[in-house]
C-alpha cells in the first residue's frame, strides 16, 4: 500500500491524523482540500510533501481543464499549495517540478507525477541498503540499536522509508536488535506512526519521551542514531523535526554516529547554511492541549518551532539515494 | 498557602495529579494513602518529599500510639515509606531524621517534622537569594530569560520553590523577562504545575516541548538554565527529572550558564559519582496513553525513566541555601 497515489481521478491518502486507532484513506479532489490536509498534517514527511505537491498540481490542472480555470487563477492555486508548509524543501520542489511542464497539459503532468511518486519509493529502496551498508561498516556485521525521531517510514515517503528504511533493510538482513523511538511531541509522529510502522512490520521497538533520549544515548543503549531531513543546505546543515538537534548535540558527545537519510531533493543548494532556512512555527494547542483536554492554564502561550536546524558538525553523514557523505571534515555537498 | 502541612491530626496535600484544572486538598491519616500519594506523584519534587516523609513518620507514630503497634510494625511501615520512591534522597532523609528520635514519641517528632517543613521554607527564601545574586554577578543587572525544566516551584517544596524560587525572587526585583518552562513529558510537570505556579505569580512565561529546549538555546533566546535536583552526589554529578541531561548539554554547546538549585539535604555524601544513583523507571502506561486515549500501538513498550544524571562537567553551579560552589573546575562539594 503507498500512502499517497492517484487513483480514478483523485488524490488517495492513508490520513496520518487517525493512526494508530484508525487506519483511514483520505479521498481529494479538490486542491484546497489537499492544502487543508497539508497544513493539519494528515500527509506530512518531507518526501511524501514532495509526492503529494507533485499530484496536488496535477489536480489544479484537472480542475482547471474542466471548470475552465484562467491561467491566473491556475498560477495561484499552484502558490497557494507550494507554501502550505514553509520548511520541507521537498514540497516546493514536487511543485516546481510539475509548474515547469503545465503547458503540456493535465494527462502529461499527471504521468510524471506519478513519476516522482515511483522515483522516490525506488530512492528510499538505495537509502536504505546504502545506509545499511555504511552502518554495517562503521558498527560491524552485527545487530544493532538504533535510535530515531519523528517518523521517516512508509508514512514519510510513497513507501519503504528514509531513516526507517535504513532500519527496514537492516531488519531484513535481520541486523535489528531493537530500534528506541521517540515519541516526538508536540504531535507524537513517533508514538502514533512511527511504533505503528514498526509494529506492522514485526520490528523489535520501545518508546521513549524524547527528553528521554539522551539518557538512552549515554547509558550506552544506541549504536547509531537515524534520523529523516526536511531541508539540507549546501554545508549539510539540517532542518528536521524539533528535538533533532537535541539528540544530535547528545549523541555527539557519546560519540554515537548521527546519520541523516534523505532524497537528493532535499538538498536545496541555493541555501549555504542552517541560518536561511525558514522555521514553521505551530499553534500554542497543539503544545497547551491533548485530546481536547487542556493540559496547561487557559491562556498559555508556547513555543512551538516544527523544525529544528542540526549544524554540521553534529552530523556524522548524510546518506542519500546517491551515496553517503560523510561530514567529519565538514565537506560541502 | 502550604503544598503539605500538618493539620487537625491529618497531612494535608494539594493534589498535584488534578493540577492545573483542579485545585483540590487531599487529607491523609493512613501512612498507606500517604504512599500511594507519592507514588502516584499526588506530592513531589525532592524537598516535598523530604517533608512528606518526616510528616509521614509522625503519621505512622500517631497511628501506632492509638492502635499499639508492635516495634517490629512501626519499623516496617517506615521502611516502606522511605523506598516509596528511590532516586531522591530527601525522602529517605526526611524519613532517617525522623526515624532517630522516634523513641521520644509522637509528639516530639510532630515537632520535628514541623520544623523540617520550616526549614525547607525557610532554605527556599535563601536559595533564591543566592540564586539571583549569583546570576545578577554573571549576566548583569538586566531582565534575564530563564529556561526550567520540570516543577521546582512552590509545589515541589513546601513553598517558595527551589530553582523556581530562584526566578520568583528575580521577578521580585524586576529582573525577569521571560521564563521558558519545558512542558517535561511524560507527566507534564512544566504544563500542569510550572505553567500554573508561574500563571499565578504573573511571571511572564512560555511553554514549550522539551524538545525545543536545544532550540531555545541555540536561538539565543535564554540567558541562564535553572534546574532542581533529587540527588547530588559528592563529585557534584546530578539526578533531576528526565530530560534535564538533554538541556544541559544544549546549554554546554552555547555557553548559557546551567544551574542546578537545591537544598544540602539533596546532596548525598554516601555516593562519589552519578553512577552510584539508582534510577526509578516507571510504566509504559504513561508515555503510550494520554488522559485515557492511546496513543501508540497496543503492546507499546517503553524506556521510561522518571529521572537522568547529569554529569558535573555539563553544570556551572550548584545553589544552596549555604553557597553556591562553582563547578568550573569539578571541585568536590
Amino acid at each position: 500500500m503507498r500512502t499517497i497515489s492517484w487513483d480514478k481521478g483523485k488524490i488517495t491518502l492513508l490520513d496520518q491524523t487517525a493512526l494508530p486507532n484508525q487506519v483511514r484513506q483520505l479521498e481529494i479532489s479538490d486542491y484546497q482540500d489537499l492544502i487543508d490536509a497539508i497544513k493539519r498534517l494528515a500527509v506530512r514527511g518531507a518526501p511524501a510533501l514532495g509526492v503529494a505537491g507533485a499530484f496536488g498540481v496535477a489536480l489544479i490542472l484537472k480542475s482547471a481543464e474542466e471548470n475552465n480555470w484562467s491561467g491566473e487563477k491556475i498560477n495561484a492555486a499552484i502558490a497557494e499549495l507550494r507554501m502550505a508548509r514553509p520548511t520541507a524543501v521537498n514540497l516546493a520542489w514536487g511543485v516546481d517540478q510539475m509548474n515547469s511542464i503545465i503547458s503540456e497539459g493535465f494527462a502529461k503532468v499527471l504521468v510524471a507525477a506519478e513519476e516522482i511518486a515511483t522515483n522516490d519509493a525506488r530512492a528510499n529502496r538505495a537509502m536504505g541498503k546504502l545506509g545499511a551498508d555504511y552502518l554495517i561498516k562503521k558498527c560491524g556485521n552485527r545487530k544493532l540499536r538504533i535510535l530515531t525521531h519523528c517518523n521517516t517510514g512508509a508514512l514519510a515517503t510513497t513507501e519503504w522509508g528514509t531513516a526507517l528504511g535504513v532500519v527496514r533493510e537492516l531488519s531484513e538482513r535481520g541486523l535489528i536488535e531493537e530500534v528506541l523511538a521517540d515519541e516526538t511531541r508536540p504531535l507524537l509522529q513517533g508514538a502514533r506512526l512511527t511504533a505503528w510502522e514498526l509494529s506492522e512490520a514485526k520490528i523489535p521497538y520501545r518508546l521513549l519521551p524524547d527528553s528521554a533520549a539522551a539518557s538512552a544515548l549515554f547509558a550506552g543503549l544506541v549504536d547509531a542514531v537515524l534520523i529523516g531531513a526536511d531541508r539540507i543546505t549546501r554545508n549539510g546543515d539540517t532542518a528536521n523535526k524539533i528535538g533533532s538537534l537535541s539528540v544530535a548535540v547528545a549523541a555527539a558527545q557519546v560519540q554515537v554516529p548521527f546519520l541523516v537519510v534523505a532524497p537528493e531533493s532535499t538538498v536545496d543548494r541555493s541555501l549555504e547554511t542552517g541560518a536561511d532556512i525558514e522555521i514553521e512555527f505551530r499553534g500554542d494547542a497543539e503544545v497547551t492541549n491533548f485530546g481536547g483536554v487542556s493540559t496547561a492554564p487557559v491562556g498559555t502561550r508556547t513555543y512551538n518551532p516544527a523544525f529544528d536546524v542540526t549544524p554540521v558538525r553534529y552530523i556524522s553523514a548524510i546518506v542519500t539515494e546517491k551515496c553517503v557523505y560523510e561530514m567529519g571534515n565538514g565537506k560541502l555537498l
